[in-house]
């Protein structure tokens, strides 16, 4: 496929289920190193003192895969004895962590202590499990997005999406960190050298939005020479997955492809939709595929499509 | 039992599997809080950025019943999936560290993060757990054990003792941290009011020594009014369990019952010996039984058993 889209270098902006399996038919037909995905982070948090990154987890399970297959996040096989045993303690457990899982999260929290940067821990562990992608935390700063509902006021992502199960009304959003947060070391290389930049299939406010608040990739972005193009998270007015419309709605925003489309503006070239959606009016370019990814063959046809239509912008 | 004995204000000083065998007796056969045990935290150590405390640990799944019933630490029915998921990031996986056993591991980490001393936290762990018996570590503060060896060098306690499993020759113990270390909240309030002090039979060098190193206990010991008893944890020149007679010899000490009634020397009054070594002749009271502990039964008939020569001391 890199030869016939002619593309080597590039981007990807994901968030976590969603967003990683485009990644996965992205990173499944470009050449080893040739695929760079910068991850969100503003769902990170801690919990019981662990440096949870829910997203970048996601991402890097889907790439060495091992992802749950049915969930999309965790790992497959995975036990939750230390949950169980939480429980006996009178603990919270509604935070999922699998035994398997915890690993990551001990080692990651583990050399954060000693001082490496969130980017240089991915990495690590990336390569422990013989990743060829490239996975970048958006920041290595904190920039948490925070939900202020409705029925309990303001509460941390996590609470929010798992705790309440994204039920509450939201009122705004809030990205908190995003005026110091500075690009992690590599994003912005990757971004000006990148032939391609995509932005995948994630929630526009929850998945890319934390992503873009950090000022010096919005701006690379902007500025960009390379063709920028999304996938939409939307088919016919309902989510691929989890709260989009429901929170577009929540928000003012119109909760439909249109929407999608007006909210990224001039930060994309160009958006693909899917069939149900082939007659929808946007001022970016429109491609038209299908854009449900249920098989592992789904969202290799679908990267390869994207990778052409990306050829076909350049 | 208590009423048989007379004594309802017991201490218990013990350090992991061997001590933690008496302790489970003593406790079913006293009246709930009666009595406190003294646990030996000089082998604890950061693991992966937790905190760990094997004795503390085997102490208290001890006493709340969930031990692993062959080991004797670690918790029955765990399992080991973080563990094997750390091995596939090609990290260290000598410490046995269970999958249920990391939720205390966690939990303790993450308390002592907020700013809880060892003492408090160790407590709430155990009402979680329903245990109605004190368990107080022998000191808040760092006092770490560290064994100097001819083959590896200064090896922190657990590498010596898991890592190593004790074979490397013992040229020198120092415990680090004793010169400042203080007893934990309510250790000396508990000494001076027991009317009796049991000292369990745990390996003196390594489980008992550690406690006597924080000078104010060594000192409360010295000039207690209870009577004070040591159970050997050596039968015919054999260790019930562990390195205690080969260290011992390492060490130039004399490596059999007398050697130990001569390492505790005037801290202790008595000493309960096997009938295996019936005819051994000791400066202390000697009190002949069968100290082997294999079932719950015997652990419970030996603290009888233990209480009945405490009375007899009195």
């Amino acid at each position: 496929m890199a030869l016939r889209s002619g593309v080597t270098r590039v981007v990807a902006l994901a968030g976590g289920v969603g967003g990683a399996k485009l990644v996965e038919g992205l990173a499944a037909c470009l050449p080893g190193g040739a695929l760079t995905v910068i991850g969100n982070t503003g769902d990170d948090f801690r919990h019981y003192g662990l440096h949870v990154s829910p997203d970048l987890d996601t991402l890097m399970y889907t790439l060495a895969g091992i992802a749950h297959p049915i969930n999309g996040w965790g790992i497959a096989d995975d036990t939750r004895q230390m949950l169980s045993m939480l429980a006996r303690y009178g603990e919270e457990t509604w935070f999922g962590l699998g035994d398997r899982d915890l690993a990551t999260n001990i080692l990651r929290t583990h050399w954060l202590a000693q001082g490496a940067p969130l980017s240089a821990v991915t990495q690590r562990l990336c390569a422990r499990l013989g990743i060829a992608t490239r996975l970048l935390p958006m920041t290595d700063d904190p920039l948490a997005t925070v939900v202020y509902t409705l029925e309990h006021g303001r509460l941390a992502f996590q609470e929010y999406f798992v705790r309440y199960r994204w039920q509450p009304t939201v009122q705004r959003l809030v990205y908190e960190g995003a005026e110091t947060a500075r690009p992690a070391e590599g994003v912005l290389a990757a971004l000006e050298a990148a032939e391609a930049i995509i932005i995948c299939p994630s929630n526009p406010l929850l998945s890319i939005e934390p992503i873009l608040q950090v000022r010096a990739i919005r701006q690379a972005i902007m500025v960009r020479r390379a063709p920028c193009l999304a996938v939409s998270p939307i088919i016919a007015g309902a989510a691929l997955k989890g709260p989009t419309v429901k929170l577009m709605t929540e928000l003012g925003l119109r909760a439909d492809v249109a929407g999608v489309a007006e909210y990224y503006g001039g930060l994309i070239d160009a958006l693909v939709v899917d069939h149900a959606d082939g007659d929808v009016r946007i001022p970016q370019r429109r491609f038209v595929t299908d854009i449900r990814m249920m098989t592992p063959a789904d969202r290799r046809r679908l990267a390869e499509e994207v990778l052409l239509m990306i050829g076909d912008l350049a």
